[in-house]
């Protein structure tokens, strides 16, 4: 017997008949001896429409009454799969994040998981009952308010969830099936993968694989919870995700990542605290800096460059704007037509000359880079918007990484 | 200063607009320097829709979950309220049965409401806040498992809630312009009334009168809360539910009610415990039983006839079906073409010979009694369903509860 955290996003939860198929994956999980816990996000599209309906009512920012408005989204599906797990004659019973004990820091819209009591849902295991968890959302324990986790935050309710409740395997159903070595969208011939460390998926996620969000792969990292991504169409197995993996593979994959702009602060004074004054700004004004790179000093001045999500481009510019007055900079440009492109792998770390292939490759293709940044596992080029189909197309073919060798298309 | 609770119906909520107007009525009571709390139904008919997709998903009837289920509708109506009066620069909070600390009992689907903490309440009006309230839902607080109140359960919660917060008066919206002297579909110079007792309203309700709810009204008797029934289209004055009246009225209005069925048992022995035997089971069965009417006993035997609604019929002819083998009664019989009209009024305690000038009146027009049921200030009529509407009519134009006298229509 084990203990298994099936979480299931908005599509697998869409309308009534596919509310139902989720209730007999359930079930046949629990009929096999299992004890099961399921985490599930609003239905399909639901949540688009209260924001559009609050856009409809109200032209102010109200996070707490968002969050509250939003919650109900998860309360209708989990309440509609406990009633349709029950049908087919198991005990289930639902449980809001407050409910479950899902407590959070305070801040709405983007909390984060401090803690999981969880009482209800081991009380519910022990009953044997299929319990149901909303995703998504929280309690803060000291203003008493519902609060939800943001994007992806269904994701990291389950993984946290496994954790606490001290789970064998925590299962993410999605509509691929499993993690690819490429977006399958852009590389038709991608391979999904078996197994993935955690270590290669957070670089991945980080670098625009959406298929898991960063920070549900770090707590399972943290908590040593294997993740199971897997499709929510057929019971073939999906991907691994766990410590260690058994096969050995330098280039784990590509990612890309095309919701970010660059922006460049010119004839920066290259001076102490100047690189500082100006990032401190953005990180108060919470703008999520990915990558920064300053270029050689050349006569006492610098270029600055940093990439930012396009979503928060405006308050960036505001920012860099004034900054570009305080520091006595030269000016600044920005450019949207931009993308990520990263290859993640443990193996470059006992591999050399993995870099100088990536940049070899891409200049074969004619693709110019504007920026590079490195983690242990992970090199990431930035390359114009309209190059990233070609860059991620000629690095996953140029490092090999479908199963069988692809001829080159004509 | 006073300290208001208003209560808007799902109809009022019904979209974006109608939403931004009831926050406009909130601020504009609030912006005269009463404290408000506002209790909301779910938006429009988005109840039934959340009934409709639990019947999409289940077969089952699983009252635990769709209390969660149909709680989610007055998340979403009350969190848009909050954003719109906010909106309108007035600070604003919305909450839960549960976060409002309405306490009921553990019924699924039909709690009743034990106690109000209200301590978040008063916490927000204390800080010139207007406070929203869920309506139709509480807390178990044993089982810790939400809960709602069933039909006209908001009205129920506002009416409690202004007992709890010692509200001066508790102003209920609706689609009329207030209580009226009879259905003003059925009898179109029906007039409305400008005070009404609890005693009367509590009898027009149980009646028929489905602008309020019996148990609202009783709360409001029971603990002394002005009730003001008017309308969410206009500013106008509505009908005051209160202790005493000023206006002296010996009738006060005509209520109907076609909801009911009637059962008539043939033959039962007349013996003690006989007539126990058959109502203990249907009240087992929760049956709600309305009117019993028992025939003088000839030779020994006689016949029992009793009205249920007819959503509870096929229950109760089972039961009687049952009773029938088990006290040696001849049969019995079903019919659902029947309709109940009452005239009530405190004066006729006053006054004699009402009864017989409500039989004569109904006598003139050809109308046939089937039952006859009494209190100190209601007398009801069973008659057949098809001459309700000419009862109404004749018994409102008899007793003269128009301002002005009618013409009779050719």
């Amino acid at each position: 017997m084990a203990r298994i955290i099936q979480k299931f996003g908005g599509t697998s939860v869409g309308d009534a008949e596919r509310i139902r198929n989720v209730a007999r994956r359930v079930v046949d999980t629990h009929r096999k001896g299992n004890e099961v816990v399921v985490v599930v996000s609003a239905m399909g599209k639901s949540t688009d429409d209260l924001i559009r309906l609050a856009d409809d009512v109200s032209n102010g920012d109200y996070p707490r009454e968002m969050d509250m408005l939003l919650t109900a989204g998860e309360r209708i599906s989990m309440a509609l799969l406990a009633m349709a797990i029950q049908d087919r004659g198991v005990p289930a019973m639902s449980l809001t994040g407050s409910q479950a004990g899902i407590l959070t820091t305070s801040e709405h819209g983007s909390a984060e998981i401090l803690d999981i009591r969880g009482d209800r849902v081991r009380a519910g295991l022990t009953d044997g009952k299929v319990v149901i968890v909303a995703g998504f959302q929280g309690v803060d324990p000291v203003g008493r308010e519902v609060t939800t986790l943001g994007r992806g935050g269904s994701d990291a309710t389950a993984v946290a969830l496994a954790a606490a409740l001290d789970g064998d395997v925590c299962e993410i159903f999605t509509d691929v099936d499993g993690v690819f070595t490429a977006d399958p969208r852009l590389v038709p011939h991608a391979t999904k993968l078996d197994e993935i460390s955690f270590e290669e998926m957070l670089e991945l996620s980080s670098s625009g694989a959406g298929v898991l969000m960063a920070r549900s792969v770090e707590f399972g990292r943290r908590y040593k919870i294997p993740i199971h991504v897997r499709s929510s169409f057929h019971d073939g197995n999906g991907t691994w995700v766990k410590e260690e993996t058994m096969e050995e593979a330098i280039i784990r994959g590509v990612a890309h990542d095309a919701s970010e702009a660059k922006l460049t602060v010119h004839g920066v004074p290259d001076q102490p605290g100047v690189a500082a004054a100006i990032f401190e700004s953005l990180a108060e004004a919470g703008v999520n800096v990915d990558m920064i790179v300053q270029n050689i000093s050349i006569e006492g001045v610098t270029d600055i460059s940093f990439t930012v999500p396009k979503a928060q481009l405006a308050t960036a510019v505001s920012i860099a704007s004034q900054a570009v007055k305080e520091i006595g900079a030269a000016g600044f440009d920005v450019s949207e037509n931009i993308a990520k492109v990263s290859i993640v792998g443990a193996g470059m770390t006992s591999e050399r000359g993995i870099a100088a292939r990536m940049f070899r490759i891409l200049a074969e293709h004619g693709i110019n880079i504007e920026m590079i940044s490195t983690s242990p596992i992970r090199i990431s080029c930035v390359v114009r918007g309209d190059d990233v189909n070609a860059a991620v197309r000629s690095l996953h073919d140029g490092f090999e990484l479908a199963d069988e060798p692809q001829e080159e298309k004509v």
